[in-house]
This record gives C-alpha cells, structure tokens and sequence, in this order.
C-alpha cells in the first residue's frame, strides 16, 4: 500500500503558532512532533512507500522533518499552485501502477487510537482491493457543524451530507449512522482515475497533459505551472465520492480530530493537577506559573508566562507575538489574522524562525541600519551564490565548520573565526561537514530586507 | 528649595516591567518618561537644586535618566546599605545649610494635577519657613486599606494613623478630614535635625559619624558600607513626625497615586474607543488586536498581542516574560515574584536589557556555548579594563566608533568593522566620540556568565 500524504495545506487557524509559511501540519504540537510526522510514522506501518503532495515552499519544510524523524525513501509531487484534492490524487495515481492501492491521508489530523485506525485501515485496503472507492468515517463525539457528514448502512454510503446547522447536526447524532468526512479514503490507483474519467473527464484529461510534462528531480515529480495552473479546482469528494457508484465507506471511533483550532488543540492535550494544560515547545525550560487559574491553555515557547485568577483562557506565546482568547472563541482567530494581513503581514506569513531549503535561520534584532541573525546550514547544505547591494555581512561560527567563497577566494571558518562579505561581494556559505554550522551574521547596511539578494547559482532552482 | 528625591526602592510590585535592578521608579509609563523623570521635571519649578538619594546600582540609572529630560547640575547621595527613610533624609540634611528649606518627594509618584501640586508646596514652603514640619496629606478618592492616613483639623495634625481595615478606612471618608498619607514631606533642614536629635538622639549621631566619613566623587556624596550599616533603620514617619509637636499637615487633591499595582496603573492610563488601556513601551509600532474584548489593559513592548473576547485582564508582556491577571487581582504578583525568586531568579533580577554605568546590553541569544548581545557604550565613557577565562568575544561595530584596547594594541573600530578579543586577553572598550557606540559582542566559549570576569582598571568604582 502507498501512503499518499497531502501536505499542501496553508492555514493560520493556529496563528500565532502556524504561519503561512509554517502551517499546521508542520508545527511542533504533541511528543514534540509535527502531525505531518505523526502521520508519516503512524502509516509506516501499512504502507510500504510514501508520496508527499507538496508545493515547493514546504517541500523542503517537509524533507527536514522527515529526516528528524529518520524517515527516507519517500517521494515527492509537488504542485507549483493548488488545485484542492482531486488533481493532487489524480496526479499522483498517475505515477502508479493500477492496482497499486493508495491510502490518501491529509497531514494535519490527530489519531490517538492507533489500534481502530489500523483496524480501518485494514478493512479500508481488503474493500479497495475489491474495487471499491473507500472513505473514512470519523464515529461523532457531538454534534460538530464544522464537518460534512456520511449517512451510512454498514459499508454502503447513503448520501454525503453538508455541513449541518445544529438541529441537524443533533438528529444526526441521535440517528446514529452519519459520521465524520474525515478526508482519508483508500482505494486503487486505476479505479480512482477510471471513476474520475467518467465524472470529470476534463479534469482527468488536464491531469494527464500535465503529468506527461513532469519533471523529475531525483526523489521529486514537479509539475510546471503553466500546465499545473490549466488544470480545473476540485475535491475528491465533489469530483467522485459524490458521484460515483462505487463507494464504501469504513466508520471507526479512532480518537481522531483535526486539530482546527486551539479549542480543539487544548481538549487533545492533557490537564495539570491545577486543571491548566501546559504546552512548552522550546528548548529552554521556562516557567509558566498559574496563581488561582484554572481551566487555561497555556503554551510558550521561549518566554515565562505568569497566570493570576484568570480561568478558560487560551494563550499562546511565540517569539513575536501573543493571542489570549477565552475558551470557545479561538476560531477567531481568523479575523485577527485578517487584520494583521493589512497591517503587519509579517506576522502572518513567517516566523522570525524561517526554514529553508538548506537549514534555518532566527532573526535576533532587526533594525533600520543592522540586522542580527542564526543560521543554522545542514550537514552537506549550501546557501546560493550571491550578492547584496545594500549590506556588507560579518559572520562569526559558533559551532561546526564552513566553507565560504568570498568573492574569488575560498576559505574555511572554524568555530570562534569569522570573515567578513563586503557590500556587492559574491559570496556563498556551505557546510561540507558532518554537524549543523551554526553562524551568527551581523548585517550592517542603509537596508537589510530579505529581497535585497542576487542569486547567481543555487541548488534548489531558486534562480 | 531644595528637591530631596527618594530613590532608592527596588520593588518588583510592577513585575516583569520592574525588577530588583529596574524599579518601578525607573520604569518609562507615563508620555515615555519614567516617574523619577516626572518627579524630577515637576519639582524643577519649584526647588533650585536637586539631591538625590540613591544606591550605588541605581545611580547610573538616575544619571542616564537625567541625561535622558536634559538635567544637569543634580547632586546624589549614595548609601551603600538601605535605612529606610529617617537616615536618608538625616545624612542629606547633614550635608545643608540649616535654614535650607527641604522638599522630600518619593521618586515613583505620579502626580496629575500639577496646579494643585505646586499650591500644596508654596503652602507647605510657607509653613516650613516658620519652623514647622509639614507633611502633605491627599485627599482620599475611595477608602484605600493599603495607605496610612493623618487625621486633621485644617493644617492641624491631630492624629497619624496605621493602614486601616476597610470598615475603618470608610468611617474616615465620611469624616473627611482623613487624608492619605503621600510620603511627602517639606522642612528646613536644621528644624529635622532638631526634632530628630530630640526624638532618636541615637539615630542622629550616627548618621552624623557615618556623614563625616563621607567620600565626595564630583557631584555624589558615597557613605562608607561600615559606617552606614552602623545607622539604625527607621522611618521618618516613626522616628519624627509621629513625636514632633511642630507638624503641619497640607491636604490637596493632586491627581496623586503611588502607581503600587498594575490596577493602579491601569487606573491612570486612557481608555480607548473599545474601552481598552493599550500601552505600547518599545521603539517598534507593534500591533495590538481586540475582538470583543473589553475593559483589559494591554501593555507591550516588542510583542504583537491579540486578545478575543476576554474583558477585565491585565496582560503585560516583555522581552522575556507574560503576565495575564484578572483586574483587581494584580497585587498577587508579589507570589509570582516569590515564586520565580526560587526557580528562575534573573527573571526578577533584571531585564534582558540592563543598564550599565556606561550604558547598556541587551541579550538577543544565549546558549551553552554561545551568548550575543547587543552592547551600547554612551560618549565618553568606556567599561573596566578587564579580561575573560573562558570566552574570546567578537565585536562588531554597527554605529559609533570604539576605541579598543586589545592586549598592547589600541585601535580605532569603526561601523562595519570587527575585531577579536581572543580567551584571557585584557581588553577594553571606550567610545570617545559624540555619539552612542552601538556594538553587536558575539561570545564564544564554554561558560558565557556574567561573573566571568576579571577587572584590572574601571571608572566606576567596581573593582
């Protein structure tokens, strides 16, 4: 079976812990994993190869997090525009072999009870092997109207049903056959694109023109713009599970939630003795101290926290920012991150914490005249050829070794050694060795943006 | 009139924005100026001379912030072990001409009705001038527990009274001739000393032996360890006012709070049009965002904060630290301040950014092996001459020019130039210019404490 994980996902539903850049999928949240992590080592165990569907910004996100958790040979779609689920599952099917049976699994759910899942999984795989389309049906906690639903008898699907309004969602409850779409289905390859060749025959037809023009870059398939752009926007559910005759859906009480929001993320995490729910994603241990408090989520990364006789709040700290919302508000979240879109997108897109295609960097201070980083460069990573017109670069090593070309010279700098790029200088930064190089750059310049940078040579076609 | 300014509190009732190294009076609150700034600003209309009483770590805060409103010619007093309040205004009494009329204020008062002020000292200036020891009494807003009170009849001291309980405090209101009592005071010099001599003879001579072993450094008058330690503590209020038959008391509605909370705090602060108290403390505009949330005060310094739908908080974030307190709860940090004294005390110690004789650091990173700081040196003054045993440090100039004296070499740094101070290398930093040096120090080495240091040479008395 393959695993066929879709990971493109860009929600801020968890501003200020997931940015667009860092979104929730790849966020550090239980067992100081990702749940893009979570997924990729809970499906190890039935799926023998894993395809990531990606786009090229978190393609690199997702390649790290793998290698963290010492996950390789996985493959790689990427998508250089999203086009929602059914293009995402029709190309990757096109890549396979027909009977190949596939396990498409979003990357951003929580499973606590990996021993119903497993059984899912394993009535899921002998219906698909039938020829059968397979959803998973999530068996409802309460009577949530932020899903859509499946009516069901044993395995056949009745109907899917929209998102209900809450007398709806209640009757359904009380029906007892409508669960949860959970988004994962499991079926073969052939049998999903023969069933979208008769109901979106377009949408096939375009996936196919697309597909025959893939590049491949070792592990990954890219698909060009141009072709990935023509290809019309569907969900698997519109495009085929709601059409197609073929479908049996598989209902498991799985212990599972999309993690949508800090409502949800607090009842998944568990409580002190003083009834809070403490989260610490940093390194550094840092007091959070609650007075009176009770019932609160509280999570920080890298600053103490201090609660006095205040009760079901949600806080989140983060390097930059820090969102206090009652229990039961933190949906809306999205209208703070709309606002802050218009006055201060930073804090939207990315953390001061930004990871790239060669390691990570944390902006320390960021000033008119100067700008103080980490960067942190992977073993066998470099940085690109380039220049800056604006700034001159001090770099001090504090840790492993790098090789730097400073214009025509090459030159290595060792821990406590430090070199300096001037302003206009052609310059490139790699670790040849076998731990992280950790660097402190101090840029001094009238103008220190991110755009200020000339690529003349880089190994991950950002030229 | 001289302005005897009281200065040396090291509360941390305002924690995270004070700490023991940071005071409340030091804080910038109120139209970005601090209340020792205020204070210093407001008596400036009425008093010729300015003395303050401060300790040695807090001196240099006072001088920067004196610097900072454009005051010069003050003159300090600096006790090298707190006695509360008698010895400090006896020892600066001591140093006076007897027929010097006195102004005593408190550094960390926020006084908003000036008019009133300046009325209330030309009354008690006039009592002071016939001998008289005036204490200013406020005319009480509510009936605060927290506050001792004098009871009067018109400039008539009848009675000082304890705090009291709140029905007590409340039969005060309704008398009406209760007042706060400020910790104001306004005397000629020798008419204290009198009273004092009579009321704690013992007091008086030892304050007169430890003054006359005074060492004077330009304008600060330093009181040795030994002979201030050998003063007895009290306060002015037990030793003198309490006993003295020649106290006058004069009541005014001032606009005053002792600004003792974050309540109080919140108190004095705008509301805005959501009925919110926003305060922004840093450099940078950062965001504040509310949903529905009401009556919270919000103050921050280089954090973006987004409240949803929660009423009646205090949140306060720093650097390093957030506190969430429900309104009326906020004289419980003291147990957050009890308890990070065990577990983290630098938290209550100092901020990330500290203030130095020669101007300050702020740390942006630090790590086991590694610690960055950014370091401003002010003109004209430069750190001790002094080495490290077990870090080499790395200096990058970002604005200013810095002299350096780097083992027997001195050189000129200049902005976008570095050098190196290599393990146990003597070394000095000194800005001889007319503006801030501004230096970002990347530390290396397997222990980075701020007690790794040996001082061969400094200006400043810490050796």
């Amino acid at each position: 079976m393959i695993n066929l994980v879709l990971c493109g996902g860009s929600g801020t539903r968890l501003w200020p812990l997931s940015r667009k850049l860092l979104p929730k999928q790849f966020v550090t949240l239980f067992d100081n994993k990702s749940l893009f992590q979570k997924t990729v080592e809970r499906n190890q165990a039935v799926a023998s190869r894993l395809l990531v569907v990606s786009n090229t910004e978190q393609y690199f996100l997702a390649k790290d997090q793998l290698i963290e958790i010492k996950h390789n040979d996985e493959y790689y779609l990427l998508e250089s525009v999203a086009k929602n689920t059914a293009p995402a599952i029709a190309l990757a099917c096109l890549g396979l072999d027909e009977d190949d049976v596939v396990l498409v699994t979003p990357a951003d759910h929580l499973i606590k009870n990996e021993k119903a899942y497993y059984q899912a999984v394993a009535q899921a795989k002998g219906l698909a092997g039938q020829g059968f389309l397979v959803t998973f049906g999530i068996i409802p906690s309460y009577p949530e109207t932020g899903f859509g639903y499946i009516q069901a008898n044993g395995n056949d699907v009745l109907a899917f049903k929209e998102k209900p309004d809450s007398q709806t969602a209640q009757s359904y409850i009380e029906a007892g056959n409508y669960y949860w779409n959970s988004g994962m289905f499991c079926f073969k390859a052939g049998v999903f694109l023969e069933e979208l060749a008769q109901y979106r025959p377009d949408l096939l037809q375009a996936c196919k023109v697309a597909y025959a023009k893939h590049i491949s870059e070792g592990n990954a398939v890219r698909i060009p713009f141009e072709l990935m752009n023509a290809i019309p926007e569907d969900s698997i559910d519109y495009a085929v599970m709601e059409k197609s005759q073929k479908i049996k859906v598989v209902a498991a009480d799985m212990g599972w939630s999309d993690v949508g929001s800090f409502d949800a993320l607090s009842d998944e995490l568990p409580l002190n003795e003083q009834g809070n729910t403490i989260l610490k994603r940093g390194e550094a241990d840092v007091p959070v101290l609650t007075i009176n408090a009770h019932n609160n989520m509280i999570v920080t990364r890298n600053h103490a926290i201090a609660a006095i006789d205040v009760d079901d709040l949600i806080v989140v700290d983060t390097t930059d920012s820090v969102l206090i919302t009652k229990k039961g508000s933190s949906q809306k979240v999205k209208e703070v991150v709309a606002q802050l879109k218009r006055i201060k997108p930073d804090l939207c897109d990315v953390h001061r914490l930004a990871y790239r295609p060669w390691g990570s960097y944390e902006v320390l201070l960021d000033t008119d005249k100067y700008k103080i980083k980490r960067i942190i460069v992977k073993p066998g990573k470099k940085l690109s050829l380039q220049k800056h017109f604006h700034r001159s670069e001090h770099w001090v090593v504090v840790s492993g070794t790098a090789e730097v070309t400073n214009g025509d010279k090459v030159l290595t700098v060792r821990p406590n050694e430090s070199t300096y790029i001037p302003m206009g200088e052609v310059h490139r930064l790699e670790n040849k060795g076998k731990i992280d190089l950790v660097m402190i750059e101090v840029q001094v310049g009238e103008y220190t943006g991110e755009d200020d940078i000339v690529r003349l040579e880089d190994s991950y076609g950002r030229i």
